[in-house]
């Protein structure tokens, strides 16, 4: 019997990217989708891309109904709007892979410094960061999954081998992060025009992005010791994709070979991180549409500094396709369901 | 047992894409990749975004040693190049589809004047040409498929209905249509530079593109009469897509409704034709990627001409989704294996 | 003395265009900005592209104050509130460019039935289509010219020719347009967001669109007799540029050359209109911000059909620099100034 | 009398960009285009968008013949090519301004150590670096300009005032920059097609692009010591602009309005230098086609780092823009003729 699987919030970006997904997974079955805006219609009506595919009609938000209809619930909404609604979906029994940044970190302070008052700072403790690749344990056991930002994904996998194995000094981090159009959604704002973005590039939020503090916390887990960086996220013209080029110095002298090698080693049994080889760099065009994270790394013996390009799909392994392993991970399924497909290359 | 399935022209887009849908084929094991100029070198080499996913190393093009590998084999090349090996492919015993327009004309005098002289016209008679909406009965049987062109199978899904119907005036048939630059190949030319394209918009080869006689001869065969049709194509700067705009006098009155309704009732069983609702019209977007063709259509009333609006994503349905779509059809295997995946929207 | 010019609503993308080619006029002082939404605001901080070159505050809509300040005004506000604006203009005395369609349509009832009621139906006889190519005589006498539309700019110079000499059977008119985005405007709509139009294309207003009126009284007034078209607009993912291609049978049969020797003739005086040497076609990239309109034209021998290609940029020759083009004609100053401008290629 | 100019390599993106900012030029004629390649050809054939603007003939490149018509020239071709003609020119007594890398390192050293063996290393003292923001006394004297390179201009006008104000700790320079596909030139390479750069993203040339020396020679001068950075260059998948993100380590406490006072100073009396308002951030859209560079310059109290933020266009203040403003200062022009065109937004 099929795991029956509620969308809560399916008419953005990342709903559609669940519904494109899981329509492909053998033990899954979407019984649910809401949509506060778009209640009443059918969801191929929002987005034509599902027609023949999928029939469901956007429910109102009314938990009782998920519950009803649903074992595992994806809330794609807003932060503030998560925290309103998954409590009530795990007290009625529903395993929850939330996709907003409300369960993320753990510390209620930084939360609330960055966001605003938390309502349910009780399921801090609980919740699991689902990041499976770093905390594949806890998944497995979770009950609550706060599922990670689309930066943050790409620059744990991109700093975790070089902090692990205590190869760079933590303070000389860098990141520079470039992504595409579709992490700011699918809401009216005028800086999301097509004209606004097109045949243009930007920073934005310097020194003051909320992925901040998210990526500082798995990044001093896995050094052990406190970390901060430096975080300038850009918007590129593109539909979808996040490009991070990490920067930190050397804490002893490593060739490119031996660097690539450590990559190697830490993802070899990582079925979506592929390690580029040695002189090739990473294109998010190779990842588009897929959960794969593509790494490339390289030692700049002139200045000291090792340089990791990271890429992923930010709707794919930095959103949907990460909370669909989340689930994979979490049941207990073959942890590639429904994520091995390829990029449609161009 | 799969069937073994050779890719012939493997490094340009239509190979790589042909990759990528067989790869999730159940039934399907690809054993041989060719390509002559990266012949050596991993397929994942010249495509990154086959990374982990495929191990095969580039062939140079054998006939022997494909002949000795594969079942199947799929004719990603040239024009010419094709009618080169086709016939040995088929003489080893194996079934052949062939992407090029070698074995599309039935008339040699006709591909004759649009391409070159064709060295085994004997074959014409004998091959299929592979557009299963139209000619399902004959793939069935086939044992060389020609598959239809992109441009052509976008026209002749969008304006078939009318014809068989004989709704509307066939010497007052005009198509616009619009490709992404992918239908442009991956060769380098000055005209597929992305500053050449990128932010342009341009007609080309108006009233001599050489998919021209094989869309008045597929409208032809439906018509029942011969159908000379206004062709222009013109290039739009995205990678893949196709929107053919056909005009055509309505013979008869007929509303909007009466006219999706038709097209309804026409495409009824058929699972990679789309039909849009009436009011609304198709976007190449919901089908990027994708094996569908969905189609709108709408009647003037002032002008007394019928506008149908097609979308295709020119390197699935209008070639690597379509040759797909044929060998399960040759194969007797579920027409839609392999080929059911959702758009990626946005 | 410079002539002082007010700009109403200078904050759409009309708006700052004017700004910017006005900017270099010689003979004008840009006086007055206004913009209900950002008054108050300095325009520069509205379009940081301004910067150091503009420094004009954004002054809400007060018509004394435009008055006081100006002696001609460019309204470059959505129809319906044009109207209310345009004859209190008139009135104090200010010659008048209205960018909006509420002046264009000679017959009030054909502005009723596609846009809504005219409440200043008495100056339709006295407002001159600004088309100086076609109206000239009439602009220079004009006080107000209402600036034509950017589809219908594209297709009347691409058609008339044909019709002054009698070439083409008016009935067999198809217009096949496609427009950049930034003719949808500035205003934050679901569908010109970014990721709704980038790697898209889609037909719109089929049948229906709101120009068709404004192409047909042009094309009538041309032919001497009442023409009627259909019209498809198209929505391309560039910022900037229309093309439109333009099908008809010829009523006797023409070469290409002379056809192209026609379209040279009939331009020849012209400074903005270019046409393509034979055997080539225009490219919207080749007009981007400037007030030429390339013009290419093939006879289609197969089929008895003339196509005429057109491109302008919809911004410049399809709205702002037109205006000045009528400003400079109405003033008696050199047609051009201020509009020799070449694109930026690429 | 106007002074004639050549431009000798007028077929590259650099070429025609030359042409488009000089044919508005008053003080300038251009007597003489060369191309190797299209000799014979009007450049209008070749950039259609310089139809009925330009009426100049490709010219084989002849020196004789380019002594015979100019007084200066443009050198705008590869890198080795520059350095056969440049001394020719410069004996036959025309002012040269090179645009190629071939006079912009002074350690011959260092330039064949980046590049190859240098031919006339004689030239390399009494070539000028033309960033007139930071060399214009020089510029004002020179007979031999070497233009920048555009990540080097980008860099400079970023970092220069902190290295002056010694605000910041030159080790820790990070310098992340993206560039516009042009930059590529318009050679027809596989990496260069449209579809393989369009929705994509990548970094390249990671410690290792020849910019760096370039940078590193200029930083080094204003800061008074040896300086080395980390520079990272990605492809941007539009046609025009350089963004660079600059990271460095604050030798002292500064608050953000801090260092826009300081940058505002600098940059007072540069007309070309537009230090953006507290709180807001450049993007490439607002420099486009302009010889604009805009800074935004954030202190980032967490860290103790500054991040500037600069924008030019690649073509323009990268290229053809600073090469027309070297030729307004060594000719004692007014600075910003012909250069004072606003970015068409969008």
């Amino acid at each position: 019997m099929k795991t029956r699987v509620a969308i809560v919030g399916a008419s953005g970006y990342t709903g559609v990217e669940l519904i494109r997904l899981l329509l492909n997974h053998p033990q899954v079955n979407i019984t649910c989708v809401t949509s506060r805006q778009y209640a009443g219609q059918a969801i191929a009506e929002v987005f034509p891309s599902l027609a023949s595919r999928c029939q469901l009609i956007c429910a109102p938000m009314d938990v009782a109904e998920i519950v009803a209809q649903a074992d595992v619930a994806f809330t794609a909404v807003p932060h503030k709007t998560a925290m309103e609604i998954v409590p009530q979906l795990l007290a009625a029994g529903l395993k929850v892979i939330d996709l907003s940044a409300d369960y993320r970190l753990r510390d209620v302070e930084i939360y609330q410094q960055w966001y605003q008052t938390h309502s349910s700072p009780q399921l801090l403790e609980e919740a699991v960061y689902g990041l499976p690749e770093l905390y594949r344990a806890q998944v497995v056991k979770g009950r609550l999954v706060a599922n990670p930002g689309c930066y943050p994904t790409s620059v744990a996998l991109a700093v975790a081998p070089l902090l692990k194995a205590q190869l760079i000094d933590p303070k000389t981090l860098v990141i520079d992060s470039k992504s595409g159009t579709s992490g700011a959604g699918r809401s009216e704002k005028l800086g999301s025009l097509y004209c606004e973005v097109n045949e243009g590039f930007k920073a934005y939020g310097v020194g003051s992005h909320r992925h901040t503090p998210e990526i500082e916390q798995t990044l001093s887990e896995v050094a052990g010791r406190p970390v901060q960086v430096s975080f300038t996220p850009h918007l590129l013209p593109v539909n979808r994709g996040i490009l991070s080029t990490c920067y930190a110095s050397l804490s002893q002298e490593q060739s490119t070979g031996q660097l690539v090698e450590l990559f190697r080693q830490t993802y070899a049994d990582e079925p979506f991180v592929r390690v580029c080889p040695q002189e090739t760099l990473p294109n998010i065009a190779y990842v588009r549409g897929t959960n794969f994270c593509d790494v490339g790394v390289v030692a700049d013996q002139r200045t000291g500094r090792v340089i990791v390009v990271s890429v992923i799909d930010n709707l794919v392994k930095g959103a949907a396709g990460q909370a669909v392993q989340n689930l994979n991970v979490m049941q207990g399924w073959d942890e590639t369901s429904a994520l091995l497909g390829v990029a449609a290359y161009p």
